[in-house]
Protein backbone atom coordinates (compact mmCIF):
# COMPACT_ATOMS: atom_id res chain seq x y z
CA UNK A 1 0.00 0.00 0.00
CA UNK A 2 1.53 3.56 -1.29
CA UNK A 3 0.31 6.34 0.59
CA UNK A 4 0.85 9.85 -0.96
CA UNK A 5 -0.06 12.75 1.36
CA UNK A 6 -0.18 16.30 0.24
CA UNK A 7 0.71 18.60 3.05
CA UNK A 8 1.93 22.12 3.66
CA UNK A 9 3.61 20.19 6.69
CA UNK A 10 5.26 17.48 5.90
CA UNK A 11 7.07 16.92 9.64
CA UNK A 12 3.82 16.33 10.91
CA UNK A 13 3.28 13.23 8.60
CA UNK A 14 7.07 11.96 8.73
CA UNK A 15 7.37 12.38 12.55
CA UNK A 16 4.19 10.64 13.75
CA UNK A 17 5.29 7.66 11.17
CA UNK A 18 8.28 6.79 13.09
CA UNK A 19 6.58 5.14 15.51
CA UNK A 20 4.45 2.66 16.20
CA UNK A 21 2.78 -0.15 13.75
CA UNK A 22 3.50 2.27 10.97
CA UNK A 23 7.31 2.46 11.35
CA UNK A 24 7.37 -1.37 11.45
CA UNK A 25 5.11 -1.58 8.05
CA UNK A 26 7.53 1.15 6.58
CA UNK A 27 10.46 -1.04 7.49
CA UNK A 28 9.18 -4.00 6.09
CA UNK A 29 8.13 -2.12 3.09
CA UNK A 30 4.84 -3.11 3.69
CA UNK A 31 3.64 0.75 3.39
CA UNK A 32 5.07 3.49 1.65
CA UNK A 33 4.38 6.88 3.05
CA UNK A 34 5.16 10.03 0.49
CA UNK A 35 5.13 13.04 1.16
CA UNK A 36 4.25 16.24 -1.50
CA UNK A 37 4.39 20.21 -0.17
CA UNK A 38 2.65 22.15 -2.61
CA UNK A 39 4.77 24.70 -1.70
CA UNK A 40 7.40 23.16 -3.52
CA UNK A 41 5.38 23.66 -6.35
CA UNK A 42 4.16 27.19 -6.04
CA UNK A 43 5.23 29.49 -9.32
CA UNK A 44 4.82 32.92 -7.18
CA UNK A 45 8.14 34.56 -6.76
CA UNK A 46 7.58 34.62 -3.15
CA UNK A 47 6.49 30.95 -2.69
CA UNK A 48 3.04 31.64 -1.80
CA UNK A 49 0.32 29.18 -1.18
CA UNK A 50 -2.35 30.90 0.00
CA UNK A 51 -4.36 34.16 -0.44
CA UNK A 52 -6.53 36.20 1.26
CA UNK A 53 -10.56 34.62 -0.07
CA UNK A 54 -12.63 36.82 -3.08
CA UNK A 55 -15.46 38.64 -1.49
CA UNK A 56 -13.16 39.47 2.24
CA UNK A 57 -13.66 37.54 5.19
CA UNK A 58 -11.03 36.02 8.01
CA UNK A 59 -8.44 33.73 7.04
CA UNK A 60 -6.33 32.40 4.27
CA UNK A 61 -7.24 30.36 1.27
CA UNK A 62 -4.95 27.30 -0.34
CA UNK A 63 -4.41 28.25 -4.10
CA UNK A 64 -5.14 25.97 -6.71
CA UNK A 65 -2.02 26.32 -9.01
CA UNK A 66 0.87 24.74 -6.73
CA UNK A 67 -2.33 22.20 -5.22
CA UNK A 68 -3.30 21.23 -8.44
CA UNK A 69 0.24 21.02 -9.48
CA UNK A 70 1.37 19.23 -6.57
CA UNK A 71 -1.31 16.83 -6.97
CA UNK A 72 -0.77 16.11 -10.94
CA UNK A 73 2.93 15.72 -9.95
CA UNK A 74 2.16 12.15 -8.55
CA UNK A 75 2.51 8.80 -10.00
CA UNK A 76 -0.72 7.41 -10.31
CA UNK A 77 -0.80 3.31 -9.97
CA UNK A 78 -3.73 1.65 -11.05
CA UNK A 79 -5.93 1.15 -8.31
CA UNK A 80 -5.71 4.67 -7.04
CA UNK A 81 -7.78 6.76 -4.65
CA UNK A 82 -7.85 10.52 -3.46
CA UNK A 83 -9.67 11.86 -0.48
CA UNK A 84 -9.39 15.41 0.98
CA UNK A 85 -9.84 15.56 4.25
CA UNK A 86 -13.05 18.11 5.09
CA UNK A 87 -15.22 18.77 7.96
CA UNK A 88 -18.06 18.70 4.51
CA UNK A 89 -17.35 14.80 3.52
CA UNK A 90 -18.58 11.62 4.73
CA UNK A 91 -17.71 10.48 7.80
CA UNK A 92 -15.16 8.25 8.12
CA UNK A 93 -16.22 4.61 9.53
CA UNK A 94 -15.31 0.90 9.12
CA UNK A 95 -16.62 -0.04 5.90
CA UNK A 96 -14.89 2.17 4.42
CA UNK A 97 -11.66 1.88 5.87
CA UNK A 98 -11.86 -1.59 4.73
CA UNK A 99 -13.06 -0.02 0.94
CA UNK A 100 -10.19 2.31 1.46
CA UNK A 101 -7.63 -0.42 2.24
CA UNK A 102 -8.24 -2.75 -0.81
CA UNK A 103 -6.41 0.00 -3.06
CA UNK A 104 -3.02 0.09 -3.98
CA UNK A 105 -2.57 3.48 -3.78
CA UNK A 106 -4.22 6.40 -1.27
CA UNK A 107 -3.77 10.25 -2.09
CA UNK A 108 -4.32 12.41 0.89
CA UNK A 109 -5.44 15.84 0.64
CA UNK A 110 -4.69 18.03 3.60
CA UNK A 111 -6.10 21.70 4.04
CA UNK A 112 -5.01 24.21 6.25
CA UNK A 113 -5.84 27.47 7.00
CA UNK A 114 -9.38 28.75 6.03
CA UNK A 115 -9.61 26.16 3.42
CA UNK A 116 -8.82 24.83 -0.62
CA UNK A 117 -9.81 27.22 -3.32
CA UNK A 118 -13.12 25.91 -4.35
CA UNK A 119 -11.23 24.64 -7.91
CA UNK A 120 -9.26 22.71 -6.06
CA UNK A 121 -12.29 20.44 -5.50
CA UNK A 122 -13.95 20.87 -9.20
CA UNK A 123 -10.71 19.74 -10.68
CA UNK A 124 -9.20 16.98 -8.64
CA UNK A 125 -12.61 15.85 -7.62
CA UNK A 126 -11.71 13.79 -4.52
CA UNK A 127 -13.75 11.44 -2.34
CA UNK A 128 -14.38 14.07 0.69
CA UNK A 129 -13.89 12.53 4.35
CA UNK A 130 -14.62 13.89 7.46
CA UNK A 131 -13.55 12.62 11.44
CA UNK A 132 -17.35 14.55 12.45
CA UNK A 133 -18.82 17.74 12.80
CA UNK A 134 -15.76 19.42 14.52
CA UNK A 135 -12.66 22.00 12.50
CA UNK A 136 -9.06 21.47 13.18
CA UNK A 137 -6.57 23.64 12.12
CA UNK A 138 -5.45 20.69 9.13
CA UNK A 139 -6.22 17.89 7.70
CA UNK A 140 -2.84 16.20 8.54
CA UNK A 141 -4.00 14.68 12.05
CA UNK A 142 -7.63 13.27 9.83
CA UNK A 143 -5.07 12.14 6.86
CA UNK A 144 -2.77 10.62 9.61
CA UNK A 145 -6.09 8.62 10.94
CA UNK A 146 -6.87 7.26 7.87
CA UNK A 147 -3.19 6.04 7.46
CA UNK A 148 -3.52 4.29 11.01
CA UNK A 149 -6.96 2.76 10.83
CA UNK A 150 -6.33 1.41 7.22
CA UNK A 151 -2.80 0.64 7.68
CA UNK A 152 -4.28 -1.63 10.40
CA UNK A 153 -6.17 -3.91 8.06
CA UNK A 154 -3.30 -4.57 5.86
CA UNK A 155 -1.68 -7.59 6.22
CA UNK A 156 1.56 -7.83 7.97
CA UNK A 157 1.16 -4.48 9.71
CA UNK A 158 -0.04 -6.36 13.32
CA UNK A 159 2.06 -8.06 14.57
CA UNK A 160 1.03 -12.18 16.05
CA UNK A 161 -0.07 -10.20 19.33
CA UNK A 162 -2.40 -7.75 17.69
CA UNK A 163 -5.37 -8.43 15.87
CA UNK A 164 -7.85 -6.45 13.93
CA UNK A 165 -10.59 -9.10 13.59
CA UNK A 166 -11.90 -8.79 17.41
CA UNK A 167 -11.99 -4.96 17.31
CA UNK A 168 -14.94 -3.01 17.70
CA UNK A 169 -17.67 -3.03 14.91
CA UNK A 170 -15.79 -5.88 12.90
CA UNK A 171 -19.05 -7.81 13.89
CA UNK A 172 -21.23 -4.74 13.99
CA UNK A 173 -21.04 -4.21 17.89
CA UNK A 174 -18.70 -2.28 20.75
CA UNK A 175 -15.96 -4.54 21.83
CA UNK A 176 -16.26 -6.68 25.06
CA UNK A 177 -14.91 -5.36 28.47
CA UNK A 178 -10.76 -6.99 28.86
CA UNK A 179 -9.44 -8.13 31.73
CA UNK A 180 -5.58 -8.81 32.53
CA UNK A 181 -3.75 -8.96 36.04
CA UNK A 182 -3.87 -8.80 38.18
CA UNK A 183 -7.21 -10.71 39.21
CA UNK A 184 -8.24 -8.07 41.66
CA UNK A 185 -6.95 -4.60 41.82
CA UNK A 186 -8.45 -2.07 45.04
CA UNK A 187 -11.12 -4.33 45.64
CA UNK A 188 -12.50 -5.07 41.59
CA UNK A 189 -12.14 -8.75 40.72
CA UNK A 190 -12.07 -9.82 37.13
CA UNK A 191 -15.50 -12.12 36.34
CA UNK A 192 -14.89 -15.33 37.14
CA UNK A 193 -16.40 -16.98 34.20
CA UNK A 194 -12.74 -15.37 32.81
CA UNK A 195 -10.95 -17.50 34.50
CA UNK A 196 -12.58 -20.65 34.50
CA UNK A 197 -11.33 -22.00 31.30
CA UNK A 198 -14.49 -23.03 29.32
CA UNK A 199 -14.23 -21.14 26.02
CA UNK A 200 -17.67 -21.71 25.13
CA UNK A 201 -19.21 -19.82 27.90
CA UNK A 202 -16.16 -17.50 28.07
CA UNK A 203 -17.59 -16.36 24.23
CA UNK A 204 -20.74 -16.57 25.49
CA UNK A 205 -19.61 -14.06 28.55
CA UNK A 206 -18.12 -12.03 26.24
CA UNK A 207 -20.83 -11.86 23.31
CA UNK A 208 -23.46 -10.95 26.08
CA UNK A 209 -21.32 -8.21 27.56
CA UNK A 210 -21.21 -6.85 23.93
CA UNK A 211 -24.50 -7.10 23.30
CA UNK A 212 -25.21 -4.96 26.24
CA UNK A 213 -22.93 -2.27 25.89
CA UNK A 214 -23.82 -1.68 22.41
CA UNK A 215 -27.21 -1.83 23.30
CA UNK A 216 -26.38 0.59 26.48
CA UNK A 217 -24.17 2.98 24.71
CA UNK A 218 -24.96 2.59 20.55
CA UNK A 219 -28.81 2.30 20.14
CA UNK A 220 -27.96 2.78 16.40
CA UNK A 221 -25.70 0.00 16.20
CA UNK A 222 -27.93 -2.74 18.02
CA UNK A 223 -31.33 -2.01 16.30
CA UNK A 224 -28.88 -2.68 13.25
CA UNK A 225 -27.43 -5.66 14.82
CA UNK A 226 -30.79 -7.06 15.39
CA UNK A 227 -31.57 -6.15 12.16
CA UNK A 228 -29.48 -8.66 10.78
CA UNK A 229 -29.65 -10.50 13.17
CA UNK B 1 -5.72 25.88 29.20
CA UNK B 2 -3.80 22.85 30.51
CA UNK B 3 -3.90 19.10 28.84
CA UNK B 4 -2.38 16.28 30.54
CA UNK B 5 -2.15 13.35 28.33
CA UNK B 6 -1.63 10.01 29.82
CA UNK B 7 0.33 8.07 27.05
CA UNK B 8 2.61 4.75 26.45
CA UNK B 9 4.13 7.20 23.30
CA UNK B 10 4.87 10.75 24.47
CA UNK B 11 6.95 11.44 21.73
CA UNK B 12 3.94 11.34 19.09
CA UNK B 13 1.77 14.08 21.69
CA UNK B 14 5.01 15.93 22.05
CA UNK B 15 6.25 16.33 17.98
CA UNK B 16 2.93 17.09 16.55
CA UNK B 17 2.72 20.14 19.80
CA UNK B 18 5.78 21.33 18.11
CA UNK B 19 3.83 22.75 14.90
CA UNK B 20 1.60 25.10 13.67
CA UNK B 21 -1.42 26.92 16.28
CA UNK B 22 -0.17 24.62 19.02
CA UNK B 23 3.56 25.43 18.87
CA UNK B 24 2.63 29.33 19.16
CA UNK B 25 0.55 29.29 21.74
CA UNK B 26 2.58 26.84 23.45
CA UNK B 27 5.56 29.72 23.73
CA UNK B 28 2.33 32.14 24.88
CA UNK B 29 1.91 30.16 27.57
CA UNK B 30 -1.60 30.00 26.25
CA UNK B 31 -1.78 26.71 26.41
CA UNK B 32 0.67 23.85 28.23
CA UNK B 33 0.25 20.75 27.00
CA UNK B 34 2.24 17.94 30.04
CA UNK B 35 2.84 14.01 29.04
CA UNK B 36 2.46 11.08 31.97
CA UNK B 37 3.53 8.09 30.91
CA UNK B 38 1.93 4.99 32.73
CA UNK B 39 5.37 3.17 32.33
CA UNK B 40 7.16 5.07 34.59
CA UNK B 41 4.10 4.33 37.33
CA UNK B 42 4.42 0.56 37.13
CA UNK B 43 5.62 -1.57 40.00
CA UNK B 44 6.54 -4.92 37.82
CA UNK B 45 10.20 -5.02 37.72
CA UNK B 46 10.46 -5.63 34.43
CA UNK B 47 8.39 -2.13 33.43
CA UNK B 48 5.35 -3.98 32.11
CA UNK B 49 2.55 -1.86 31.31
CA UNK B 50 0.17 -4.77 29.72
CA UNK B 51 -0.20 -8.03 29.78
CA UNK B 52 -2.63 -11.07 27.91
CA UNK B 53 -6.41 -10.91 28.19
CA UNK B 54 -8.11 -13.37 31.09
CA UNK B 55 -10.24 -15.44 29.05
CA UNK B 56 -7.87 -15.14 26.11
CA UNK B 57 -8.20 -13.83 22.54
CA UNK B 58 -5.28 -11.83 20.80
CA UNK B 59 -4.04 -8.39 21.69
CA UNK B 60 -2.62 -7.17 24.89
CA UNK B 61 -4.36 -5.59 27.91
CA UNK B 62 -3.50 -2.36 29.87
CA UNK B 63 -3.06 -3.31 33.40
CA UNK B 64 -4.82 -1.32 35.85
CA UNK B 65 -2.18 -0.55 38.38
CA UNK B 66 0.11 1.82 36.10
CA UNK B 67 -2.27 3.42 34.13
CA UNK B 68 -4.47 4.26 37.49
CA UNK B 69 -1.80 5.49 39.67
CA UNK B 70 0.09 7.56 36.73
CA UNK B 71 -3.65 9.05 36.26
CA UNK B 72 -3.84 10.18 39.97
CA UNK B 73 -0.16 11.48 39.99
CA UNK B 74 -1.77 14.21 37.74
CA UNK B 75 -2.33 17.52 40.16
CA UNK B 76 -6.79 18.38 39.41
CA UNK B 77 -7.07 21.54 38.59
CA UNK B 78 -10.92 23.01 39.94
CA UNK B 79 -12.74 23.17 36.75
CA UNK B 80 -11.15 19.58 34.91
CA UNK B 81 -12.57 17.32 33.21
CA UNK B 82 -11.00 13.58 32.08
CA UNK B 83 -11.51 12.28 28.43
CA UNK B 84 -10.80 8.78 27.77
CA UNK B 85 -10.56 8.30 23.80
CA UNK B 86 -11.88 5.24 22.74
CA UNK B 87 -14.17 3.89 19.79
CA UNK B 88 -17.17 3.13 22.23
CA UNK B 89 -17.45 6.49 23.31
CA UNK B 90 -19.57 9.39 22.35
CA UNK B 91 -18.69 11.31 18.76
CA UNK B 92 -16.70 14.16 19.12
CA UNK B 93 -18.84 17.26 17.98
CA UNK B 94 -18.50 21.07 17.79
CA UNK B 95 -20.73 21.54 20.61
CA UNK B 96 -18.82 19.24 22.82
CA UNK B 97 -15.40 21.12 21.49
CA UNK B 98 -17.19 24.35 22.44
CA UNK B 99 -18.12 22.71 26.52
CA UNK B 100 -14.43 21.53 26.89
CA UNK B 101 -13.42 24.70 25.91
CA UNK B 102 -14.50 25.92 29.30
CA UNK B 103 -12.39 24.03 31.54
CA UNK B 104 -8.94 24.67 33.23
CA UNK B 105 -8.08 21.43 32.18
CA UNK B 106 -8.43 18.73 30.33
CA UNK B 107 -7.02 14.86 30.94
CA UNK B 108 -6.54 13.07 28.12
CA UNK B 109 -6.20 8.94 28.58
CA UNK B 110 -5.02 7.05 25.49
CA UNK B 111 -4.87 3.81 24.98
CA UNK B 112 -3.03 1.37 22.89
CA UNK B 113 -2.66 -2.63 22.21
CA UNK B 114 -6.21 -4.31 22.43
CA UNK B 115 -7.77 -1.94 24.98
CA UNK B 116 -7.93 -0.63 28.59
CA UNK B 117 -8.70 -3.36 31.79
CA UNK B 118 -12.23 -2.32 32.53
CA UNK B 119 -11.32 -1.29 35.48
CA UNK B 120 -9.31 1.72 34.49
CA UNK B 121 -12.47 3.17 33.31
CA UNK B 122 -14.35 1.82 36.41
CA UNK B 123 -12.26 3.54 38.90
CA UNK B 124 -11.26 7.05 36.88
CA UNK B 125 -14.96 6.60 35.49
CA UNK B 126 -13.93 9.68 32.50
CA UNK B 127 -16.08 10.84 29.63
CA UNK B 128 -15.77 8.99 26.56
CA UNK B 129 -15.03 10.39 23.16
CA UNK B 130 -14.35 8.94 19.70
CA UNK B 131 -13.68 9.69 16.64
CA UNK B 132 -16.16 7.76 14.66
CA UNK B 133 -16.60 4.21 13.93
CA UNK B 134 -13.48 2.65 12.90
CA UNK B 135 -10.41 1.91 15.13
CA UNK B 136 -6.72 3.08 15.66
CA UNK B 137 -3.90 1.51 17.15
CA UNK B 138 -3.94 4.28 19.65
CA UNK B 139 -5.60 7.04 21.64
CA UNK B 140 -2.94 9.74 20.43
CA UNK B 141 -4.36 10.64 17.43
CA UNK B 142 -7.84 11.25 18.58
CA UNK B 143 -6.26 13.35 21.71
CA UNK B 144 -4.32 15.31 19.57
CA UNK B 145 -8.06 15.94 17.58
CA UNK B 146 -9.61 17.13 21.31
CA UNK B 147 -6.39 19.52 21.57
CA UNK B 148 -6.32 20.61 18.11
CA UNK B 149 -9.98 21.12 17.92
CA UNK B 150 -10.39 22.88 21.59
CA UNK B 151 -7.31 25.20 21.45
CA UNK B 152 -8.89 25.98 18.43
CA UNK B 153 -11.44 27.98 20.51
CA UNK B 154 -9.43 29.40 22.77
CA UNK B 155 -8.60 33.28 22.45
CA UNK B 156 -4.88 33.84 21.68
CA UNK B 157 -4.62 30.71 20.00
CA UNK B 158 -5.71 31.51 16.34
CA UNK B 159 -3.75 34.67 14.68
CA UNK B 160 -5.17 37.61 13.38
CA UNK B 161 -5.78 36.11 10.08
CA UNK B 162 -7.38 32.95 11.43
CA UNK B 163 -10.92 32.42 12.73
CA UNK B 164 -13.45 29.91 14.20
CA UNK B 165 -16.24 31.97 14.18
CA UNK B 166 -16.84 31.65 10.12
CA UNK B 167 -16.17 27.66 10.40
CA UNK B 168 -18.38 24.67 9.13
CA UNK B 169 -21.03 23.95 11.66
CA UNK B 170 -20.50 27.66 13.88
CA UNK B 171 -24.04 28.86 12.23
CA UNK B 172 -25.05 24.91 11.86
CA UNK B 173 -24.70 24.76 8.53
CA UNK B 174 -21.50 24.06 5.81
CA UNK B 175 -18.88 26.44 5.02
CA UNK B 176 -19.43 27.87 2.08
CA UNK B 177 -17.07 27.92 -0.85
CA UNK B 178 -13.65 29.76 -0.67
CA UNK B 179 -12.38 31.59 -3.82
CA UNK B 180 -8.90 33.36 -3.80
CA UNK B 181 -5.66 34.01 -6.66
CA UNK B 182 -6.35 33.86 -9.62
CA UNK B 183 -9.71 35.18 -11.13
CA UNK B 184 -9.62 32.18 -13.33
CA UNK B 185 -7.35 29.04 -13.06
CA UNK B 186 -7.91 26.79 -16.18
CA UNK B 187 -11.20 27.99 -17.83
CA UNK B 188 -12.26 27.97 -13.67
CA UNK B 189 -13.58 31.95 -13.10
CA UNK B 190 -14.47 32.95 -9.55
CA UNK B 191 -18.14 33.61 -8.78
CA UNK B 192 -18.75 37.51 -10.45
CA UNK B 193 -20.77 38.58 -7.38
CA UNK B 194 -17.16 38.03 -5.23
CA UNK B 195 -15.57 40.58 -7.20
CA UNK B 196 -18.20 43.55 -7.17
CA UNK B 197 -17.25 44.79 -3.39
CA UNK B 198 -21.21 44.69 -2.63
CA UNK B 199 -21.32 43.03 0.58
CA UNK B 200 -24.92 42.64 1.09
CA UNK B 201 -24.68 40.27 -2.21
CA UNK B 202 -21.87 39.08 -1.21
CA UNK B 203 -23.45 37.61 2.01
CA UNK B 204 -26.47 36.39 0.66
CA UNK B 205 -24.58 34.27 -2.23
CA UNK B 206 -22.53 32.15 0.94
CA UNK B 207 -25.84 32.27 2.97
CA UNK B 208 -27.46 30.63 -0.15
CA UNK B 209 -24.12 28.59 -0.95
CA UNK B 210 -23.93 27.16 2.42
CA UNK B 211 -27.47 26.33 2.95
CA UNK B 212 -26.74 24.36 -0.86
CA UNK B 213 -24.28 22.83 0.04
CA UNK B 214 -25.57 21.62 3.52
CA UNK B 215 -28.90 20.33 2.00
CA UNK B 216 -26.80 18.33 -0.73
CA UNK B 217 -24.04 16.70 1.67
CA UNK B 218 -25.61 16.82 5.04
CA UNK B 219 -29.62 16.62 5.07
CA UNK B 220 -29.66 16.06 8.55
CA UNK B 221 -28.22 19.10 9.62
CA UNK B 222 -30.20 20.95 7.02
CA UNK B 223 -32.89 20.03 8.92
CA UNK B 224 -32.14 20.76 12.07
CA UNK B 225 -31.26 24.15 10.54
CA UNK B 226 -34.67 24.83 8.81
CA UNK B 227 -36.21 23.82 12.32
CA UNK B 228 -34.25 25.80 14.07
CA UNK B 229 -35.10 28.60 11.91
Amino acid sequence: MRFDVLTLFPEMIEEYCNFSILKRALGNNILTVNVVNPRDFTLDKHKKVDDSPYGGGAGMVLMPQPYVDAYESIEKLSQSVTIMLTPQGAPLNDSKVNEFAMYEQIILMCGHYEGFDERIREIIKPVEISLGDFVLTGGELPALCVIDAVSRKIEGTLGKIESADEDSFSNGLLEYPHYTRPREFRGLKVPEVLLNGNHKEINEFRFQESLKRTKLKRPDLYRDFKTSD
